[in-house]
């Protein structure tokens, strides 16, 4: 809205479905195939725990945080990874993730006083400096980590379809932003594998117990998934164990309810940020039981503000009746 | 596109009409309003050429190129708005555009630098000076230029109404993210207003001429309207006086084919800049009589190529059959 009239319009498909599999909501076409990009981080980080790398380099909910970031490149992110690469004796030059500026405005900033971003301040580099421990730990080539042939990608995609259901396969195969491949995947296959991530539920005891350290790391250093201001940092914050929520670019997000045992799966069809996050927002609020103060403290991710340079409140995000 | 796979898609109108109002090309919704936010630049600097103004301080192709911008916050666009403010005795504390980074991330980095961004980054900057410019030729109040009920704001609105032949109401206006009221008005009117922009049909002679000196600064100075690796800029490079193109926020663009005589507007519903331009290029291309060469130079807007953080090719943006 601004003003007064809509001025753009959202829209998308989400899927909310249980570990059983079974659909409890969908909104629009759940079926066709997504790309889920980053909002797959935590699959993607799986094996670094369940394989005891993670143990082995001595990695601590911070690291384990990074490694399913989308991270803002801030001053504490970028030392974060550079540890995790220093544990398995490696510096930045070893990432494949490419470079861009820090997404936080306010280190770019910084980066730009001091000189220029590194591979470091790419949001991926905590999940790429992962696939090098994982790599490190299996002992396999660690120049080719991102390629979708190396055994590190054939493991994870192994990973995703456990969790899915769905068949990773070529014609359903693109290069993500960061290099690694990403599969498209049905949003319900999507949320039916967070049910799985949330609750454990169908999975080998090692791997049930591999995703509640990921759950826990994610939940008590939140900061370190996305950074200051972001949504899945804040929405963690705000519900501790009680909500994972993962951002995707082209506007996806995945997420688990793990208290109801329900996965979540959205993508905006144009690719909207804005638009997916308030979606989420709306779906959280739908499924869990809140009270005023928690209910309260949401609010503003479902109806944001917008405001202009000046300040000047112009407008607002709303989510259509289906979501409410 | 991401690999073989539709990933993102953008809907939106467009409308194609000529300085008779009669439309030529209409996909999707072309009657319902729609905020043109900076797309209507030109027709805001226009009493600036017309009262006068631009002749009394000495105004070239660059200082009207960038009452007509949404410029990068390049060094140069930065100067240039500093210099007109200069011309009326005034300095950037004048501006009530508000202050964001520059649109280039090179003067953004280069900003970050040696200190902050200032009013004269916005990329409104231009446009802002040009009302202060106004309001001092017509010796009005200079603090308050930005209200809707300022003498500037209400000679623009009647401008635009002349131009689009619609009512700029209460209820169709709201505030733009410089501060300054936008009205919205449906694309069809849009349309029809650039095609007398483009055409000088149906004006008064003083009118007439103003616009022809707006359009020439444009296609002269194309940077200053909007900066380097900019669609505006680089279409207008490519085309000179035979296309004016701008960009308005929220996937808006309002341009004409002067030797057609007709006007162009496009809404992309969700916002989205990227398909915006594609959709801009494709019309371009179904309208005007091309070369090969220029054919071959458009082609790269109309079906782009995406390419992630290491170079590698991972995908396009395509047009539909619709406009093709």
């Amino acid at each position: 809205m601004r003003g007064s009239l809509v001025e753009s319009r959202h829209r998308g498909a989400v899927a909310v479905v249980d570990a059983e599999r079974a659909t409890v909501l969908a909104v629009g076409d759940v079926t066709a195939p997504v790309f889920p990009r980053s909002a797959v981080k935590a699959l993607q980080a799986l094996l670094l725990v369940e394989e005891g790398a993670a143990d082995r380099f001595g990695f601590g909910d911070e690291e384990l945080a990074l490694a399913c970031a989308s991270h803002s490149g801030e001053p504490a992110h970028v030392v974060g990874v550079e540890r995790m690469l220093a544990k398995i004796g490696l510096d930045p030059s070893a990432l494949r993730c490419g470079v861009h500026w820090p997404i936080s405005q306010a280190a770019a900033a910084a980066v730009a006083r001091t000189g220029a971003p590194s591979a470091l301040h790419n949001n991926c580099s905590g999940k790429h400096a992962g696939f090098l421990c994982l790599a490190c730990a299996m002992d396999v080539d660690r120049a080719d980590y991102w390629r979708p042939d190396h055994p590190v990608q054939r493991h994870v995609r192994a990973v995703i379809e456990d969790f899915t259901g769905a068949v990773l396969a070529q014609d359903t195969c693109a290069i993500d932003g960061c290099s690694v491949p990403t599969w498209a995947v049905p949003l319900k296959n999507l949320a039916g594998g967070f049910a799985k991530f949330g609750s454990g539920h169908g999975l080998t005891p090692a791997r049930a117990k591999a995703v509640a350290r990921l759950r826990r790391a994610c939940a008590e250093k939140p900061w370190f998934v996305a950074g200051t201001g972001r949504f899945c940092t804040e929405i963690m914050q705000l519900f501790g164990q009680r909500v994972f929520v993962k951002t995707g670019a082209e506007g996806v997000y995945c997420g688990a309810l793990p208290e109801l045992g329900l996965g979540i799966a959205l993508k905006c069809d144009d690719g909207a940020a804005r638009a997916a996050q308030a979606i989420m927002a709306a779906v959280i609020a739908r499924f869990l039981l809140l009270d005023d103060a928690t209910r309260a403290a949401l609010e503003p991710y479902i109806h944001p503000s917008l405001h202009n340079w000046n300040g000047i409140e112009v407008g607002a995000i709303r989510v259509t009746d289906v979501l409410e």
